[in-house]
């Protein structure tokens, strides 16, 4: 092992700075050199990168975005797209890549390693939570907390005006960020696309709070679970309440990461950095039942994360 | 001058509780008594009211929300709300009713003046800051740095992806949102309903910007410019630009109010208190040139605020 | 199990409110009545308490402090004092006590049990994280994401003056906040009480990044590894930094929790109310290998936490 | 004018980096060039400086600290420090200098317009807020808010456990963050360095306090009134309460700008660089009576800011 690159893809999240930081540096420290490819998977293509040195990445640790920048590469989804990457990384001569993503980049690295011969170890980051193998993914506690902030502020509004809110939140196809940010803002009702949708049950929630003198109040319904505008208007329609519609927005992809993202992002790079150290490859990194290990990448690519859908049951218990 | 009369009417604003407990306390100090109307207007037309102390008000300055409620009322758009509010202001012997809301609240308190022996005075505490005879509004700065603590983290995602974000932000008629929301995140764009919206000049902003390598950019739009979703298509269609549109919702509304928004609260408050305890009503006080003062609340409502335009050209040369 | 009491006992600590609110609601699902003691100990030896519903605690979730208030009881550290509050426990029909609090809560606990009927169940709160048997306590990453915030802050001083700070964080005996902030912030340096300090290596690390260009640097000590001052001084004297002091006070023990403090108090407060349901008592709950599970209480006062001192090596390279 | 020189000097505030951005931007667009100098004075006597372009002090605004750097330099307290950096304006063609900096820095500056031909204007920004000539410097509002957020969180932990807090604040001089800090948060005893200390009042408010039921407390003080561990000391002595101190440190001077911070950097920024295209040099730019404005840098010098004493009584009042 001589050379280690770095790439950052798919959506950014926040930590994956402290990633490249904490890798550059533990890599530089066991004596690899370090390049980081740019815009994600197009800057393998492209081969487009730059050196990494202890220096370089140093004040960014604190940062949102990745200095990397990333993108989402239509090309790298071809064999042609592949085939130009693993090219580009036999000609810099990268020994090692660590590609830090969620599930759709570790779905192309999987790919890639099919077709290189760079062993390549994934460091899951994305606000979503989705990726199997690891409890926790870096960014996911940042937008929690970011989603959490925003809604405390909301709900200030809800109670001023007595009425009930319904809050989009980040998650299209999964109900990780709606199910921890419904628990911490105490949602009345939480809504994710792996449970079905009782309307009937929401109605009946909101009217039962009015009537206990409860007329404010919080349903978090993930991105994925439909036409969040319709759902607001029905509510209205079959309650006596008056509802609004909050969709938060990107803001919960940025922003200086939380503690625990900069301490899973410094973790996890350690970890990477060993498991190419040890010429071990095709390996995503996590957190499982609290310690720091890795699974093999074409296992979390071919499993789906569960919800832990108990919870669900909880945050009923815990709005009443 | 014996009983004081409290309401916060129309949207609410952070900074509202922070002027409850300061006129409850000012005017507790001069020997008068407190009662708060809930629920706005509504409030008054029901008689629906409770004893304020100073100790009932304490703990409440650093909370969004306020404590007595609020609502759109459309009784009191009616001369049978105004006379039903006004025979219950008699019943209950209030001397002296301060209003805290914005600019329809205020109608609604001249409308009421001239129908009720109680003096009244005007508190300006809304987030959109568009009351004319007060430079700023209770809220304004609250609402102002909440949504550039959000642009600042949507930034973090523009520049990792290289996009252009279209953000919309609260002001359904007028722009000071928007406007300095723009100035402070470094918006390239500003779009306020004021002033004419020249499409073809955005879409020449962003190409000359990408060819400086400004390829990330925040385009901040008052809710009232039209039809954003449509805009951050068109920018994409006329441009090379990837385009994205975040509205930012009622978060905006909410929150601690920060420490300008509590100041503003507890001065404006002392000056009502002082007014009412002078048997001066009809005024509505503010902030003009620096000072704490007060202008008649019908001539508030007579005039516009203006928007200071020239801030558009600094904000051009700002963003280059 | 018809009864239960719930006391908050010795330092405050964010999620306490999180942790009362979950217990009532879950403890008046399962019909249980709920009262809540005053002033820590010093509720059960004086009797003071109030009854809590699911509606009392209502609004709680996003607040620092704790509604039932707390102290540090000398009496309670006596036989006549656990007497007294075992014979109000009986007098009240207290079947089962949920303790929120710290190591010193959980002794005085088990003291407690020795004498009293009531079971008793403990619920880690506190910011120190130092309660054997949990990976994690209430509180610990709110105080660690307060502290972060503002060394964020501090590094910004650090870069413009470029000076080294020493920045004093709680922790009297332990180094669980301090490891974690420094590892967080990127210190340049970590003081723990469990480890030896060697100044003049700290001497050299300083003088050593100064000649790599690293002119500012954060050291991130723990209250408990001795006169800070002194230490910020000695650097001063052996090296060419400028060196200034900054001490993290009581900020660190307030405000609004994290989404996880909130989190680990709903889920801690469900299993201590299952644990009551049960009639199982004695035990502290806690988070274990990322399982929410419990421990006999007496187990938890008689061990001592290890901190992970392999962190340190890490933080090293990080900071390099 | 063709070349205009930047430099920051004194202690750093939140929004130097907005003002630079700004200068830099104003500057570049009215065809001049801009040098940034480094370290502060030091920068001028050492000529070490870099050009500054609109692009590159883009992704400032809303960044703590200087990218310039800065520092107290006493070398340019002599003549012969004036002069070499009198000298160095001259080689390297400055036409126009803008010094943001706070009192002590203008006084420097004033100094060095004595000898140079260089025109001079300065920018207020300082966290203290003690600039003659401006109702409000840069950095102030921010410092302000840093200040009121950690407080908030103190109250949580008075309050749990009913306590009073003696809360140092920055302010070795002069009293403006403690008054406007203490106003904001609800402090019930404000103690700042132009008025005078009663002690026996500040007991007198702590018993009258408890004896209303009121038994926490915040008591703000300005770090100049003198030693407030003593202050603590002397309150728990003299009263019934359990007293804790807790000094505010450097957070205090960095941060993220708020939005008046960055909103008052770029509205001085702008009017520093039109006062230099119309060669008009020796003034210090401010915020007076709402409207921006200037006036000459000596009469700033000799002339010592008022604190608004007046408001020390209202917040007697509002903190019943």
């Amino acid at each position: 092992m001589k050379t280690i690159g770095i790439v950052t893809s798919g959506g950014d999240a926040p930590g994956m700075n402290a990633a490249i930081r904490a890798i550059t540096r533990i890599a530089s420290a066991k004596g690899f050199q370090v390049i980081g490819f740019e815009r994600g998977w197009e800057g393998l293509i492209k081969n487009s990168f730059r050196r990494l040195t202890p220096r370089s990445v140093g004040g960014i640790i604190q940062s949102g975005s990745t200095i990397l920048l990333t993108s989402r590469c239509l090309e790298f989804k071809t064999s042609e797209g592949i085939r130009k990457a693993s090219a580009n990384l036999a000609t810099d001569n990268v020994d090692g890549l660590v590609v830090i993503g969620g599930d759709g980049s570790f779905r192309g690295a999987l790919a890639l390693s099919h077709e290189a011969d760079t062993l390549i170890v994934g460091v899951p980051a994305t606000i979503d939570n989705d990726v199997y193998g690891t409890d926790e993914t870096i960014g996911f506690d940042t937008a929690v907390n970011t989603a959490v902030t925003e809604i405390d502020k909301i709900r200030d509004t809800a109670i001023s005006h007595e009425r009930i809110f319904v809050v989009e939140v980040m998650g299209r196809k999964r109900g990780f960020l709606a199910l921890t940010i419904g628990l911490t803002v105490g949602a009345e009702v939480i809504l994710v696309p792996e449970a079905p949708i009782n309307k009937e049950e929401v109605f009946r929630t909101v009217k039962e709070n009015a009537a206990k003198g409860k007329k404010s109040g919080i349903i978090v319904a993930a991105e994925g679970i439909g036409d969040t505008r319709k759902l607001a208007e029905e509510i209205e329609a079959n309650t006596r309440a008056e509802v609004r519609l909050s969709i938060l927005g990107y803001a919960q992809r940025g922003g200086s990461p939380t503690a625990r993202s900069r301490l899973l992002a410094s973790l996890f790079a350690d970890e990477a950095a060993n498991l190419l150290a040890q010429d071990i490859g095709n390996r995503l990194v996590g957190l499982q039942k609290g310690e720091i290990t890795s699974i093999s990448l074409e296992k979390s690519c071919k499993n789906e994360k569960p919800l832990n859908l108990r919870l669900l049951e909880l945050a009923k218990t815990l709005a009443t």
